[in-house]
């Protein structure tokens, strides 16, 4: 089973082996207690375990998890600091428990059963308010030597750009983001631009209604100003993707997040920047830019799997702990025999 | 054995099995011609055979290699062009060959025997003309899809910034590589800035004369102008490192390359700028960012490294083999008996 714990909502299901989602429930996310957050998995495992044969429980969590999977060191939306999820889990669900960030699982899940299936190396790219990601290698998550690898969002793109919530400046979560178009609409609308007429029937004069979603159907819609604002959002995604395809070489890359939804309004665009901006260009293998195929469910999807692979590995180990021992109990027997 | 093929010296040795050069031999780069530089690889060989028992040969050489290493795709400085090295070499040398990629050589070599020893997830960096570089994790370089990762000095750090030779604008290597140390002294020089009085004299005043080393020697002198080119460059270099941190999360930085030579007073301005755009600083553990150790020898070294170990799966492999095809027969000979 798998949970993608958010900051606004819980979402959990049971998975099977080939990454489908036999059932799932959503819930809020209630607060920003751990215990209460503990209290809603519990409840929806329990509710599973009564139909499913659960064996093993994923948590994608928003936030940074350490290098054992076991604890969530900081997560912003959820208020944690420390968090020892995985053991407050197992001693309640009675079953193994792997945390890990909902990027991660969300990227497993994508390039193991969704669009990068089939390739060694897949980067994902997750665009929602800000940039998260993960390359995974041989269905394996890169995670680096603190756990901390991922964070593509916070790559300088512009020298003294856009002030970013980490504290520097132009990171390229503040080109090629939720964040980044909504505040890019919200400025045209508040500076009277003539060209943003569309958007401030629609977000209203103070442009204090424009969301990410909103600029996404306009532009579907056919406003000119709003295409243009996802034109411009998907050429610095692919400059951004070009300098991670010049360091990594992954053989495809899958674009996921809510602000995926925008489809090709932003694919294209992304992918002509790409190809304009790659070194090597014309010599090489370009990798496919993907839209994401698991939509909201990858993050839970992705942690069922974890799980399952790592119960798969514990009881291998077990087994082959014990095929060891009665080895070796065979031997001290025979000499002894021997002896005797 | 390694062999690193550069654009102007190809430098050989023999190397133990902890990385030291037992003995080197230099060689001028013979022209263009591949059979040439066979012939300089084929030389050296014959030199050490005499002495050592060389069981395999790795080679480094500028350029991109192809993923199973045995073809090099593309090197510009040698003008070569899928050039079938491996199996060349092998058929004349009658010894496994093995080729890389000199950055990779250098990197394996750097992460293993030197500055970045017991590190398991080590990020080089070498300042050449450019800046070359690989991912080493576990002792094993990380080549990506298609053994094109790690072109770290095209990634674009200045949107519209200076024309790099790859053919776009603003690459890393533009601004933190010996080719943009010395461009920016040249123009100091050539537009009559009062502060570029000491590089007039010792580059001439069209410039002509000035080169990278000249510029470290006039800072290591305590000229001022060349103190700030080489901070302004390791500023550079550090916001770099701070992109590829982000993403990578290396446990240690090794920069090595020609330009390292000017040591402290590069790395100093590095760190700085390094410790003041990491994403999570005070949150997380920062690399070190350490010198090179190994010098000019690492591409050899690391080359030899190579062929060590792939001679070593290869053995590994055929007794593993020959191990179960005498299970294999001796499962025949007793199910045999038993007809009998």
């Amino acid at each position: 089973m798998g949970i993608d714990i958010g900051g606004t909502k819980v979402l959990g299901g049971v998975v099977d082996s080939a990454g489908r989602a036999l059932v799932r429930e959503r819930r809020d996310t209630p607060g920003r207690d751990p215990a209460a957050v503990e209290d809603v998995v519990a409840e929806l495992v329990g509710r599973f375990a009564a139909e499913y044969d659960i064996h093993a429980v994923g948590v994608g969590a928003a936030g940074f998890v350490d290098a054992s999977r076991s604890t969530v060191l900081f997560a912003p939306h959820l208020a944690w600091r420390d968090e020892p999820v995985r053991d407050a889990l197992m001693s309640r669900l009675k079953v193994p428990v792997v945390v890990d960030n909902d990027a991660n699982t969300a990227a497993l899940a994508e390039s193991k059963f969704g669009s990068g299936a089939g390739h060694r190396f897949v980067l994902c790219v997750t665009l929602g308010t800000g940039i998260g990601g993960a390359l995974v290698m041989d269905n394996r998550v890169y995670r680096g030597a603190n756990g901390m690898a991922g964070e593509f969002g916070h790559m300088q793109v512009v020298p003294d750009g856009h002030r970013c919530q980490c504290g520097n400046r132009g990171c390229w979560e503040e080109y090629a983001s939720g964040n980044a178009l909504v505040r890019d609409a919200r400025e045209l609308v508040l500076n009277g631009s003539p060209v943003a007429h569309h958007l401030r029937e629609v977000g209203g004069a103070d442009a204090s209604g424009l969301t990410g979603p909103l600029v996404t159907e306009a532009a579907r819609g056919g406003d000119p100003l709003a295409t243009e604002l996802l034109a411009d959002m998907g050429r610095w995604l692919g400059v951004g993707l070009a300098n991670m395809t010049a360091a990594f070489d992954p053989g495809c890359i899958v674009i996921g997040g809510g602000v995926s939804e925008a489809g090709e309004l932003l694919l294209e665009p992304t992918r002509e920047a790409f190809s304009r901006q790659l070194v090597g260009r014309g010599y090489r293998a370009e990798p496919p830019i993907l839209a994401a195929a698991l939509g909201p469910d990858a993050g839970f999807i992705g942690a069922a799997e974890m799980a399952r692979s790592a119960a798969r590995r514990s009881r291998r180990t077990s087994r082959r702990t014990s095929r060891l021992r009665r080895a070796r109990a065979a031997r001290w027997r025979a000499r002894l025999d021997e002896r005797a």
